[in-house]
């Protein structure tokens, strides 16, 4: 029996002894850079775990878990580059530390290493596994797509906004979890189950993002609250709130939004008291709880040892109760 | 028997079949414009043309095939934002038509459409066939890297940009060879004979690009020539010429080329003045006819119906006489 952090350590130790130490060194220095900024290994780990739940093998599983992070990593790169973001991880993006060109290159060259790490699965499993991550790896591709549509898009529905996180961020979590349950020799229902386990999970990890940027405790938070009532980001709360006013509150709202020349303060207090004129905070945690559940029942139905379900159990429980 | 032209009608007529229209729209908009646009699709009828000299069933090589042709488009689409070229193939490229960010996520997708087209091959070609591809982007990578490095060098020296055009052009028209060969059930041996033979064909096609944008017959050319003079490219004629000029010489066709207040035309006639004092354009026609001569020897020793490679030579020859 594992634990998600023994996990995490075995990914961890795998990363350290790749070898970027290769020409031309403005090629290579920006995936060191940012696989070395670690993040919380969590897609890598569910694919252990998930490995883990029907065989012992473990170690057959890790180059497609490395693969699931290195993908992950060179998506959180170029979308960087396209939000124009300076920071992440506490660490200057690789666009800013270097250039564009170096940030697009570099991660096309990361793309290229996660299928490196697929390639070394025997070939039985390389061909069915292969497949599940060409199509993950295209729907997080069409999340990305969309989540760039919305910015330009006054009204988002609810469903819009669930398919977009849905194919931005659950589709690589519960590939992640069925990728591994193949290597462990799962039948196809469990692994199933575990793919929809993982959908729901990341549906659930994705609006308690929303939720933390508006309602974090900010002395846990590390970072202030309201960044994505400032920059007008379509989340789980504002479209819901959208939704729940009527027209003069619609245009109230919106218009506070739009408004550049309000003091940031204000503008995030303002937000706040709309939302919670709509309860918009419970409504949420309704909502997470509610992905939590599902999540938890497809993880029932899978028939493995039931020790064996604990680290994915453990994973759910963290993102219902992370404050950060 | 097939023809060149034969074999890229396979391919276009395949390319004719898919269909990108699908959702969200500005993601698979751009793919479908950049396959459409048309090419010489020589790299998939490489494929197709290696494995038939080895085998009558070249249905099992189209997805390969397929699959480095769009690799193939995937680095054009991504190079041109990193050059900021506004044309390809007489169209706007797809960064200036829709903008910089649809660009690179289109480009994210169509390679992974690349690696979907690989999935489809049987297990045992897969697992032979993906580290070879894998390896070869990387390799793409590294040459784009190397170029973008050159520009910002004074002094590059004929052996790294060698090196440069092996990895940015070779190395893709080799490995498609090789590629197609493995699928044909050659044996090693033939397959890395054919690889060679890529290799050097590779060699010879990007000197003969040097070449024609200097001393093209413009009336066959299309374009202007003089391009590479005016833009201070690194090419085998400007890097022979540097090497062969004495300090004082050296000086002076450096600070030409770098020079901004001269005419175009003027620097033209001057720089290819000095290239013309060199014979630097029979020393570059003897150097594409010693890897053309090179990739022939590979070609001939490669063991198949000698009728069969006659396509490879063909295309060799297409190589060396090309005007545009």
């Amino acid at each position: 029996m594992f634990t998600i952090s023994q996990l995490q350590d075995i990914i961890s130790e795998k990363f350290s002894t790749l070898n970027f130490d290769k020409k031309p060194q403005r090629l290579y220095e920006p995936i060191e850079y940012t696989l070395a900024s670690g993040g919380k290994r969590i897609r890598p780990a569910l694919v252990l775990a998930a490995c883990n739940m029907f065989s012992e093998k473990i170690e057959t599983a890790i180059p497609a878990a490395l693969a699931f992070e290195v993908f992950h990593n060179f998506t959180l790169l170029h979308d960087d580059i396209m939000d124009n973001s300076p920071v992440r991880r506490n660490k200057e993006t690789v666009h800013k530390k270097w250039n564009k060109n170096i940030a697009i290159l570099s991660g096309d060259a990361m793309m290229i290493q996660a299928y490196e790490f697929l390639s070394e699965l025997p070939s039985e499993l390389l061909k069915k596994i292969l497949p599940l991550f060409n199509k993950t790896a295209l729907e997080v591709c069409e999340g990305q797509q969309y989540d760039m549509d919305f910015e330009k898009c006054d009204n988002v529905s609810e469903e819009k906004y669930l398919n977009m996180i849905k194919l931005k961020t659950s589709v690589l979590i519960a590939a992640a979890l069925k990728t591994g349950a193949i290597i462990g020799g799962a039948s196809e229902k469990n692994a199933d189950l575990l793919y929809d386990f993982g959908i729901n999970i990341g549906l659930a990890f994705q609006i308690q993002d929303d939720l933390l940027d508006t309602y974090a405790d900010t002395s846990v938070f590390g970072k202030k609250i309201g960044n994505d009532i400032l920059t007008g980001k379509k989340t789980f709360l504002l479209i819901n709130a959208l939704q729940k006013s009527g027209i003069k509150e619609f245009d109230k709202l919106r218009n506070l939004i739009k408004n550049k020349k309000i003091e940031d303060d204000e503008k995030i207090k303002s937000v706040i008291q709309i939302y919670d004129d709509f309860n918009i905070k419970s409504l949420t945690e309704n909502r997470i709880k509610k992905y939590h559940k599902k999540a938890l029942q497809s993880l029932n139905l899978v028939s493995c040892e039931n020790n064996k379900k604990q680290i994915s159990a453990e994973f759910a429980d963290m993102i219902m109760n992370r404050k950060k």
